[in-house]
């Protein structure tokens, strides 16, 4: 392989073992070497010629700052679980449910006015007057109180431990000072961090690309006191841990109307991304956005003014740097850096607008992974890990262009692992021939273009919040990762996309999820003229694909909105005593691959009898079709990703749209997969499963027949 | 067996087999002779020294009335399937979705001011002027559309088939005149019949008790036109085949207010008696209520007056007699007869206030069964049939008197079964023996007092809306069906009831069912007075037992409003990213019979550290036990009954009371139950299986155990 189809690839570095990091270096095509958390570079390896690239996360590290500026840490609301009233009085101790390691409460008086209590069975807040707070047993005494009631406290805490490094902690039993993390929300901190990065640029000539841990905030990580319940709330997309009175009194100069601690505790159940956001909340977002976009470029600005490229890791402290948002460009970042487990991951990267998009694969280099068990270390088998995350990966890396790959923890570790340093060596030579194909000309892709519509449009696009094994129960993320790898245009479109006429571009419209969420939509499907939007578009010959409780709204004749498109709706108790019509089970050759399956659901009832039954579960139809005007409504209970179910969702898309389900550029064997670069004439089919396929691909050339080796890629010039 | 413990069996005489039926009369031991639908007795049966008991549905079989006086037929309201538009006018056809032979417009300008046309996406009823009815097509059109929403239309319709007659038409191809409903709503017609009774008493001297198959309306039916779908709705507890414009205009009259047709018809959803009625509903209820108690005493009155007993059979016509209902002892009947398959079926029966309660046991004697296969004919095992069902309605014999049994149908059908007839003639004898042992004295019951909580409360004590087979999907009919053989006290209540105090007397409340349903109780669970009371029952001693989705109201913290008594709650969505709380199985010796088995369910979490977790499916908590004050709160994730199941209910009572498992007059195996007779000193003991098991129960007097033949009654005598 020539010179020129090494790089591209990030390699960590290691102190103490410059031999191991220059010959994997060597390699794996390395072009830059960075630092990873707990681990520096030495200078032999500053000065072996490679790009350098450390890794900063600004926020948390400045504990003397921090000890000498308590106000100016982060915080958040918290809410105390609910307590019975038996008495006449009830004394809530406010830090009892909470990790003490995470939260100190903020007793300040511009923090208390923002403090509620609440009589959760009457669903009434309390006067201030039936409530006092005692800072010496940290508790808040009710009086007046409702015999047998529910009472809660939303009161705002300082976060002590960043919630990141407090993991590692925890879970690896680190014993280090516990890092605080500084809200630059607060001018002299602000000023503070600014300047102690310019001293860091300073400092730090080697290095060519700063890259920032994420930004200021980090997504919401709540821990509790009890052993049996540590976690108490986690999403990756919600916005809490950006409170604080500042904040709060700097949003109502800005918006004219304050928050209370309610908008953000919302009966204890925080704003979940996987539900419809509300007015404020976005209000709410804009304004944090807005503040973290503002100081990012700054700090950015800063960078690039000593040489260095900045790049940003897309999480931990991600909040409000959300990559398709449309001020995202304004930070200015060179790069985007996704650690990847699946193939939509990859898909979010590809499409953000910076130069450089890079993946960070799995699995680390630590001894123990994720979910607990051994990766570098007895027991633990990482060749195979790699080789299942790229085969997860892979698929979305032939749709779309990614620049760079690399890895990140302890180099040494691979020391043992021979076989596991090959398969880097081969997962990025395929890697860089990918890059070459993309960079030599369009893939091609089929002329449909799918559109996936829930409450968050763009800004969520290919993700949920998180990763696929924190998401794994909604609809849609198993619809991003089977979309992230075929040969379809995909967009990510919210509601009011749909009524500034997004769908006049648009071949199939998918909507997927559970009633009242955000990927199903909630009310929005309450507006009429949603609904008539796509009613009209499906008329005159879109398509409408609905999974699980699409367009869920109640309070109408039927549940399902779409139900006259769709040929299908679902009882949610009232229609129980009536009829069912009848069907017969069509079956369309080739349509359904063998092995396909769809977990049913309760209560489906077809709405017509145009409706085909493609599919049942228990009785109950699972796949449907539906013709409507010149377009079409197909439904699925439920969709989980697999191989089979995707090429299912495939043909299902092709068949709707009047098209051959073996046509070109499409394998033949449903556990395999191609793509068609046609400016280079040329075809790669991978094994996507880890047995052995055939595979047979219609070409305009010739028919390619071909034997995969498990997880097999193979590339072929016509 | 004395002649004294003969009797109290009501046998199906038939003519033309005078020798079958006074032998098969001797061997059973009937008093009483009847007709049934399609037989006669001849005069040597009339003659033969027995009872007579004639039946008679009073309503249909006056064909020539109906076609003098059209006007008089029963009427209901319909509603088209929804209709989409997408040009400018849409007309819509009024039967195109009915059976056609059992519908016909009620054109009459009285009837068209009901009709309603709704825009059903929109939800907004359109202006009058906006559309026009024709007569000679049957179809509203519509004007002034907005393209594609959907259009429905309300009307009104004469029923021009009464129902059950029209159901053995069909599915036993009967060839006969199609009877028609008529109406007594309409003086004319209330005379005509009133008279034509008195008649019939005349002409029928030796008749000693007339059977009303119920009174004037038959639970809804609505037939389709489809054969995919030829039933559109059925429920045993609406009232909407009793509305008329007389009925609206005498309701208008009496309540101050007028109903229109979307009453009815709510959104196509009509009003199942699963859902919780709304106030309108509920008058509308006592209004037909009124009517029905008014004009059937007038009827027993007559009966009366001719010397003979006036009975009615819970079945078919039946609305408006509600045999719960606080008026239903007005009308006087001495007896009522209940068809049953089930054990809370004779509990329904045996609960009534009338003087002669009896059941007609299954199987029918007919050809074929209620379910499409085959009884008395080849391929049938009636006798299975009897045992089983004999076995499920036993063990609530046990529990309180019934005074008679008896079948219907054609007996000459039994001529070929010698084995059913044995098996009649034991059951007959079994029957008359636990009659008895009621008469000398109380069952011995445990002092608990249940008390079960719905929508309905006393009015729909025991049955939810008609059968278990068609009820299977709910979780009460399966406690119901539990409850109605153990040795417990057990009422029905209200929520109203509740805010009144019933929870003074009651040890157990019990709530079961699904969200939004008239089991779990809907939106009575967003009174806080409701809660309060539940809770400080509880937390004074008492047991709240859940099951599926108890106290169940959204816009809350917790979706059981009971979760603090519980100790569990159900997430919908927006804790989805909240942490669940772990827990161990907690295993108390004898508590969950082995081979105990509860549907799990999504989305449940522990709210409470003390909650014990004592099953769980799928990784999710499906038993659990919560202590709250001095009382506690057991959740049930779902409940199937079946004879384990029974006896877990029973532990999980008994342990919640602080009693023993092993007392006495338990029996040690769950496929088994006892009852015991203090005043008589005799315990019966049954095998509820179909396989030979071992008992051992524990008396003041001896352990008695015993080994029974399958579905077997063992009666000693201490």
């Amino acid at each position: 392989m020539s010179e020129t189809e090494r790089g591209s690839f990030t390699l960590p570095g290691e102190s103490g073992y410059e031999e191991l990091t220059l010959e994997l270096a060597k390699r794996w095509g390395a072009d830059m070497i960075r630092d990873s958390d707990g681990t520096v570079l030495s200078d032999e390896l500053i000065n072996a010629g490679y790009g350098i690239y450390s890794t900063i996360c600004l926020i948390r590290d400045h504990n003397q700052w921090a000890n000498a500026h308590p106000e100016q840490l982060q915080q958040t609301f918290l809410i105390t679980e609910p307590r019975s009233a038996t008495g006449e009085t009830l004394e809530i101790s406010l830090l009892k449910d909470f990790y003490k390691e995470q939260f100190r409460i903020n007793e300040s008086p511009e923090s208390i006015k923002y403090w509620q209590v609440y009589d959760r069975t009457s669903n009434m807040e309390l006067n201030r007057d039936s409530w006092s707070y005692d800072p010496l047993t940290q508790s808040v005494t009710i009086r007046d109180i409702v015999p047998f009631h529910q009472y809660t406290v939303n009161f705002m805490a300082y976060r002590i431990w960043e919630e990141i490094s407090m993991y590692n902690h925890v879970t690896n039993h680190w014993e280090k000072e516990h890092l605080m993390p500084l809200d630059p929300r607060h001018v002299e901190t602000r000023s503070y961090l600014y300047n102690w990065l310019k001293t860091w640029c300073e400092e730090h000539p080697a290095t060519t690309v700063v890259r920032f841990t994420s930004l200021f905030y980090n997504f919401v990580w709540m821990w509790g006191s009890s052993e049996r319940k540590r976690n108490l709330f986690s999403d990756w997309g919600s916005y809490d841990f950006t409170v604080s009175p500042a904040a709060l009194r700097e949003f109502e100069e800005e918006y004219g109307y304050g928050l209370v601690s309610e908008d953000f505790i919302n009966q204890g159940k925080f704003h979940v991304t996987h539900m419809p956001p509300g007015r404020r909340q976005l209000d709410y977002m804009e304004f944090i956005n807005r503040f973290v976009v503002d100081y990012g470029k700054q700090l950015v600005e800063l960078v690039h003014s000593y040489g260095k490229q900045a790049c940003v890791f897309y999480d931990d402290s991600w909040i409000g740097l959300e990559p398709y948002h449309s001020r995202f460009k304004e930070f200015g970042f060179d790069g985007l850096i996704k650690c990847v487990f699946s193939g939509y991951e990859a898909r979010l990267c590809a499409g953000v607008p910076v130069k450089t998009h890079e993946l960070r694969l799995h699995p680390y280099l630590f001894p123990v992974g994720l979910n607990g068990t051994p990766t570098f270390a007895p027991g633990g088998d990482p060749t195979k890990d790699a080789l299942e995350y790229w085969n997860r990966v892979r698929r979305a890396l032939l749709r779309q262009k990614i620049d760079r790959i690399g890895l990140g923890g302890y180099l040494h570790l691979t020391a043992d692992f021979p076989d596991f340093c090959s398969c880097i060596e081969k997962i990025a030579d395929e890697f860089r021939t990918f890059k070459g194909l993309h960079e030599a000309g369009e893939v091609y892709t089929l002329p449909i273009k799918i559109a996936v519509v829930h409450a968050w449009g763009k800004l969520r696009s290919w993700t949920l919040s998180g990763h696929f094994h924190e998401t794994y129960m909604h609809d849609l993320i198993h619809i991003n990762e089977a979309l992230s790898g075929l040969p379809l245009q995909v967009e990510f479109i919210s509601f009011e996309d749909i009524k500034n006429g997004a769908l006049n571009n648009v071949d199939v419209l998918i909507n997927a999820g559970a009633y009242g969420t955000a990927w199903s939509g909630g009310d929005a499907w309450k507006e009429d003229e949603i609904v008539d939007e796509t009613a009209r578009f499906v008329h005159n010959g879109g398509i409408f694909l609905g999974v699980n409780e699409p367009s869920a709204a109640d309070g109408y004749q039927t549940f399902f909105r779409m139900s006259q498109v769709l040929g299908i709706d679902q009882d949610t108790g009232a229609r129980v005593c009536h009829g069912r019509m009848e069907y017969k089970i069509e079956t369309i050759p080739g349509l359904i691959p063998e092995g396909a399956r769809i977990n049913g659901k309760k209560g489906l009832y077809l709405t017509d009898q145009e409706t085909s039954v493609l599919a049942e579960e228990n009785n109950v139809p699972s796949i449907t079709y539906h013709p409507f005007g010149t377009g079409a409504g197909i439904y699925l209970s439920s969709f989980s990703f697999n191989n089979i179910n995707t090429r299912m969702l495939l043909n299902l898309i092709l068949y709707s749209r009047n098209r051959n389900l073996d046509q070109n550029y499409l394998t033949d064997n449903p556990e395999t997969e191609c793509a068609w670069y046609p400016d280079c004439r040329t075809l790669v089919i991978v094994n996507n499963s880890e047995v052995p396929q055939t595979a047979s691909v219609k070409t305009e050339y010739s028919v390619v027949k071909t034997v995969l080796a498990p997880y097999e890629t193979i590339i072929k010039v016509m």
